[in-house]
């Protein structure tokens, strides 16, 4: 690492731009001195740089040499620029100290405000004020944050010393504190400090400014950050946040005070309209907390001339704003008596099926081109205008109402924690988390739930806004819900719900319905369509679904898929009425036997085919040849009643049975007998399997359906397999067509997803008439992990930066990439242009498609939902290297 | 396949030469044709070449096209050569149908004698050999091995209805039968065979011997021979014998015939004396199946004029053969009516010691040159000489003796069946396999065994042949040993043993001893070390040796090893008074708990490495940091009171070890959360042996021990492993010397194993300074197979040809060669001539050597006792790529 030549940038002067001042400045301190530099009211400041924090992080939270000298230099500036002094008291210099990353990540990191106060200062602050009780009331909040976030002490410690004093004094509320019940709670706070940390509370403001700034670096790596970039896929490599120092301005100095946030389109519905909420006399974090229950931003031109001005300036604020953003912009402000502060502004955070209405709009308005629209889209975000709707027709009874704070229909049984969340989704339930309020401590629940359920809070609380950011389905500040923790209840009118008992919510209207309500499919909205037909003008791979039934196929083909990448037989084989017989033919002590028991398997299997094959109507559908070893068949040793009547019923006895359970076992099955392994030793397996293809594909097209069958034959590392299974195929393919007379067009291929198939795809190429690559088995043997197993240690590796991002999630482009270079490259050169698909789960991942586009596949492959997504992704990659080919 | 211009050969004439010959005509074929053009006495014939019998298994056992009639046009030739027809009355053709792969398997494949006759042509040998018994003996002979070899008839049903014959007219010997026994015989044999396949025994010549060639043809693929391939590592890819079509010549008309084999040299010594046995009225398979006790090759000179010139003749032959053939040659020849045939001659299987006398000899005698000398010795048989011998002071019993077949000591527990041997060896158990006379079927257990044991056969036995070619310690002919299969017990003189009593012998003596007789290091022969320092000449990789405890170390150096390639730290773990604490550290449920459980390890550990270092001063040691999941050092769930003893030792609850034992649980160990992940998640376990390994480096240095230890790395997959281990090995090593004041010149690397280690080698070499193929682990995430559970298609593999080789055996050069390939040339890139080695199985395998040499490797590391064959394999491999670079 290089050292760097500054550490502080002051508010628009000299700040970097281009794509990489992200990186050196963070979000918010980019937009405030892009803010500054329009002439927009901010308090002046400067923000110290993210490798600032990377330097301190890196050096073992040191501080990089210099940092203390060039700090010292900008406060003087700040002093004379704004005519107050450090400590001062007669005019006291207080600061907020807040992070900023490139990447935002809300409320996850720390932030400390009214940083400047000490004994001294907060005379000063009262005699400028002339307003006693504030600077007392701001110096206890400073003891208690600072506390807090610097010097480790415990905020319900806080609470406590607050709770004893109102009681002595029998005061009800915070506002109805004297200035000297306050100032006897600033000693008792002072007091606790000191006990707590050894050490009376600090009354340098340059040390609180040191220890607050390295608090917030610091507060880069508290497990809530490190979670929320493991779940946004944050990449590890960029380390670091920024940290604005700035002026404080105070929202809560009264009635013509106030603070709070504000979108300039609808973030939910992408409707061109202001959408905000403030507080008067309150400060930002009161807005966020949802402790109080906020304004709309339209009542502001009611509340008298001053708030009609202010309204007006922030309107035309925001035009300027999305001017120069191009995008629907997401601002916090402050009012301080009567004058108003912008402390922040980005790119704000909306829904699904906002952000296609919003990119829809911006063209219209002649803002950004097609191409930009497109870029600009999460393709993640794309499936939720696919999620299904509450039935319209169905009866429901609605039990209560909140806000719709982020769309979709969820139904699950309620729990009321976090952890509890988890650990029920894990156990395979559906979820709704039901919580007061909700914290950064909620996120992993969040993520696992179906919905979410708050009592408090409005459409900018942290519920809201996480949970649109994450697509999840929201209604917040139901106030009709009462929360029991004590004995887990939530009681909503005469009604009282346990935990585990099923809720339906609407993000949509926010209503709240008593049981599981049935749930639709949605109609496709015209954005989503217009959007769709752009992206498909765009791409250069086809999308391909990975379905093994008819229903996922016809879901699939909805959504614009071209074709099933990956039919996984083996689920076929785990239905009831079949299990049984292939455990027996797994049992089977000889060739006649097991041959008798496919026979039975064949009819089951061709009629799945059938199936699949009329839902694919005219589109090729790729299916792999059984994959799974077949221990995974069998029954686990402790099912002795199972294992006794099974072995009856078959004809074996109970030893035999569980003996070749015992032989089948396996040290590593991931390497095992499996795959085509299986297909060399019992050619009879693949044989039923084909002819069941052969025969469905006869059937079918004689009904007239199209049908173009893929026959795959996975986990290969030669092409001897090759050239076997080819010729297996082939053989049993000619019996099937010349005994009912009927040509079918097949073609037969593999699965790339062992390093030697990529080694040697020159020499497999020259059997197998496409590839497919199956990246998942490919990355866990490329990289020498289990997929079962990595979970004790990739989690670590991403946090240690040792894996930039999960390389099953997203292909690790230097290793796994090599080789699907190479695979691609050798089996081109000797079957030039043939098909070569991936059917992997990196295959929908939005990160990986530029990647993919370059390596040249024919199509990308994934699951009937992530299909749209996969749609945008792709044309993203296709604009994204048609730009770069172009430079 | 292109279509065969040519099926057959007539020996001698048109045949192909030169390196390729072998697999056309097969080691027979060209033996034949070679001795025809010298003017040797060959009966003629002519040999079908492998190519057609690979043509006739890949069609699914079809003649290919034309070969039938290129047969007749042959046929007629021999006819009109000899003077004799098929089926003639008068002087009918007999042929001999043999198989002759390209590599020798001695007794694996069939062969048919007295092809030709019928119940007319029997008439003519009558008449033309003017000896009707003969005749007569001769067709029953030919039903037999026809029946038995062609017709799928059961050789002991023929025994069975020869014993009722003999038992109706109470005959002795089978040379006590009559003409006319004879000819009852031979109807009752003939109804035997229409009734086992339902057709008469063929009479037409022509049909005998299609069918004939045929069922040579398919005995390519009999199991014998398919598990003689395998052990002996034939590759799957040269698929079919050649099938020699011969006139018959008869040893057994009389006292004035015979048959025997020789070796131009012993066998068992390599000292130069013709070494032969033979069988006067016998046919070929007598001697070799040990029946009877051959007569010596000396014996021949004094038995009269006639044999005398035989003897002559033989002597005169053999120098001519081994001026051909420039080695040790083995003939078979058979004297019919005082006229010698030769029947077959190739260069003789010996044993170790033997190839080293027999090369330094044929030198000497200007035969061949050093190169030449060194490219053919098998470095697999060099290891025999330094097997133990018995101590010469110890008192042993001698309770018997039998021919030195094969030398060495062997010490084992007797057992008398080839599948017990196997189960006993397979259990960790010393074996020594005892049978009558071993045949084909024998050849598993033998591999098995420490040692074979014979009560009947020669040295030319299948017992001998079998036990020399692979090196085992081998007393046949042992007539004092009785047998008894029923109570499973040998007598020998008045003792008796039963199965699993130990017993001793002496390979090279052929002494039997009682009990266990203990063995000593035997000194390295002249010859040996002479060979060894041509070998070091040559080569250009060093030689190191896998060992992890002194004693393994001082044995390797006394083979020669130049530094130790591997020491693997966790077998030190397992030790008894160590695995308790190693199990205490992984139970630990805090970093203070574990740290202080490692402390108490690193005694241990260190005192390993300072007995290492000592046994290997001046050499370097490379030392692997822990590699195996943690679970491995844990107990089995079953072993409760061990589990609940402990626990309690250790100041845990039963249920927290157990549901440890549960986590820590893998799905696929292999690919699980080992090697340098656990250096990452848990450095104090690194840091433990880094300052165990540089404390003993400080220890021995100060005793003027020159210690060069090598760290290193496994598993890993990143160089950012690699950058957080060197800092974690650098800052501990050097807090280490600090502390002392003593320098230690060390080094820190990484063992290549993971495809992505060797995609990504050249960021990984940044931070590695040398580098170590483990191309065990390489080869099963190349491939996808688990090496434990490869078992069970691995072996169908190579039958099949998928697998020309076990790739963990020998170095898949199409797949994992071409990783490696890149991992050097990316590695270098960057660290422009780093160290280089391998450590893997592979490391010591011969066939792998001229890879690995052309790879630029620098060195190679395998177990101790394969160090000598590494030299000399090493050094092969340089004068072949010497060669080829010639060219």
């Amino acid at each position: 690492m290089a050292t760097l030549d500054k550490y502080c940038y002051y508010f628009g002067e000299g700040n970097p731009s281009g794509p990489g001042a992200k990186l050196v400045l963070g979000g918010k301190g980019i937009s405030l001195g892009v803010m500054t530099n329009m002439g927009l009211p901010v308090p002046p400041g400067f923000t110290i740089s993210c490798p600032t924090c990377q330097a301190y992080i890196l050096s073992g939270n040191k501080w990089p040499k210099g940092l203390e000298e060039e700090l010292d230099t900008y406060i003087a500036r700040l002093e004379k620029d704004l005519g107050k002094s450090f400590g001062s008291t007669e005019d006291p210099l207080l600061l907020s100290v807040r992070s900023g990353a490139a990447v935002s990540m809300p409320g996850m990191m720390d932030t400390v405000l009214n940083l400047g106060l000490n004994d001294a200062a907060v005379a000063g602050l009262a005699k400028k004020t002339g307003n006693e009780r504030f600077a007392f009331d701001a110096y206890r909040r400073f003891i208690q944050m600072y506390g807090d976030v610097v010097l480790g002490c415990e905020h319900h410690d806080f609470e406590k010393i607050l709770n004893a004093l109102k009681a002595k004094y029998s005061i009800k509320g915070d506002t109805d504190m004297t200035v000297e019940h306050l100032k006897e709670l600033i000693i008792s706070y002072k007091e606790y400090v000191a006990k707590k940390t050894g050490a009376p509370f600090p009354q340098d403001p340059k040390t609180q400014l040191a220890t607050g700034i390295s608090a917030v670096f610091d507060s880069w790596n508290n497990p809530r950050a490190i979670s929320y970039r493991r779940i946004n896929k944050i990449s590890a490599e960029v380390i670091g946040t920024g940290v604005t120092v700035m002026a404080m301005c105070f929202g809560n100095m009264g009635e013509t005070s106030g603070t709070g946030v504000a979108f300039t389109r609808n973030a939910s519905t992408g409707i061109k309209e202001i959408y905000g909420e403030f507080l008067t006399n309150a400060q930002g974090e009161d807005v966020v907390a949802g402790i109080r229950t906020p304004l709309q931003f339209s009542q502001m031109t009611t509340m008298g001339p001053m708030w009609a001005g202010i309204s007006a300036q922030l309107v035309k604020i925001m035009e300027t704003l999305e001017g120069y953003y191009k995008d629907m912009v997401d601002l916090e402000f402050t009012i301080e008596e009567g004058k108003l502060w912008m402390l922040q502004a980005r790119a704000g955070k909306r829904t699904g099926a906002a952000m296609i209405q919003i990119a829809l709009d911006l063209i219209k308005e002649g803002l950004i081109t097609k191409e930009e629209a497109l870029l600009r889209m999460d393709p993640a975000k794309l499936s939720e205008v696919l999620f299904p709707m509450f039935d319209k027709k169905a009866a429901k009874t609605v039990i209560g109402k909140g806000l719709n704070a982020s769309p979709g229909a969820a139904v699950g049984q309620i729990v009321f924690h976090s952890d509890a969340c988890c650990e029920w989704a894990a156990a395979g339930k559906k979820v709704i988390l039901v919580r007061e309020e909700t914290t950064p401590e909620d996120i992993e629940g969040m993520v696992t739930a179906a919905g979410v359920l708050t009592v408090r809070g409005g459409l900018s609380s942290h519920a809201a806004v996480v949970a649109r950011g994450m697509g999840r389905t929201a209604v917040v500040g139901a106030g009709c819900c009462h929360i029991n923790m004590d004995n887990k209840t939530l009681t909503i009118g005469d009604r009282v719900y346990q935990e585990g008992d099923y809720l339906s919510i609407d993000g949509g209207n926010g209503e709240i319905y008593d049981g599981q309500v049935p749930t639709v499919d949605v109609e496709f909205g015209e954005g989503f369509n217009q959007i769709m037909a752009w992206a498909d003008e765009y791409r250069t791979m086809k999308i391909r679904t990975n379905a093994d039934n008819p229903a996922d196929c016809a879901a699939a083909r909805r959504f614009g898929c071209e074709g099933v990448g990956l039919c996984r037989t083996e689920h076929m084989f785990f239905e009831k009425e079949r299990i049984g017989v292939v455990r027996e033919m797994i049992l089977a002590e000889s060739f006649e036997v097991r041959s008798e028991a496919l026979s039975r398997l064949l009819p089951f299997q061709q009629s799945d085919f059938e199936g699949i094959f009329r839902a694919m109507d005219g589109l090729p559908v790729n299916i792999r040849l059984l994959d799974p070893p077949l221990h995974e068949f069998l029954p686990h040793l402790e099912e002795v009643d199972y294992i006794k009547t099974h072995a009856k019923q078959i004809g074996i006895t109970y030893e035999k049975y569980v003996s070749t359970i015992r032989s089948l076992h396996e040290s590593n099955p991931m390497l095992g007998f499996r795959g085509v392994r299986l297909g060399v030793l019992y050619p009879e397996i693949s044989e039923m399997q084909v002819r069941a293809i052969m025969q469905a594909a006869v059937v079918v097209q004689t009904e007239g359906v199209v049908c173009l069958p893929e026959i795959m034959i996975p986990v290969l590392f030669s092409d001897k397999e090759m050239a076997r299974l080819k010729e297996l195929v082939t053989r049993i393919a000619k019996e099937v067509m010349d005994a009912e007379g009927v040509v079918v067009k097949f073609k037969c291929g593999t699965m790339i997803e062992l390093p030697r198939a990529c080694l040697v795809a020159d020499q497999i190429a020259e059997h197998a008439e496409y590839f497919s690559f199956g990246t998942n088995d490919l990355t866990q043997t490329t990289f020498g992990i289990s997929r079962d197993d990595g979970s004790k240690f990739i989690p670590a590796y991403q946090e240690n930066g040792i894996l930039p991002t999960d390389p099953f999630a997203t292909i690790d482009q230097d290793g796994v990439g090599q080789l699907m270079k190479l695979a691609v490259e050798k089996g081109r050169s000797v079957r030039p242009g043939m098909s070569v698909g991936i059917c992997g789960e990196q295959g929908g991942d939005p990160d990986s498609a530029v990647f993919l586009c370059k390596l040249g596949l024919s199509y990308v492959s994934c699951s009937p939902f992530r299909v749209p997504g996969a749609r945008l992704a792709t044309a993203q990659a296709a604009i994204k290297v048609m730009q770069e080919e172009k430079k």
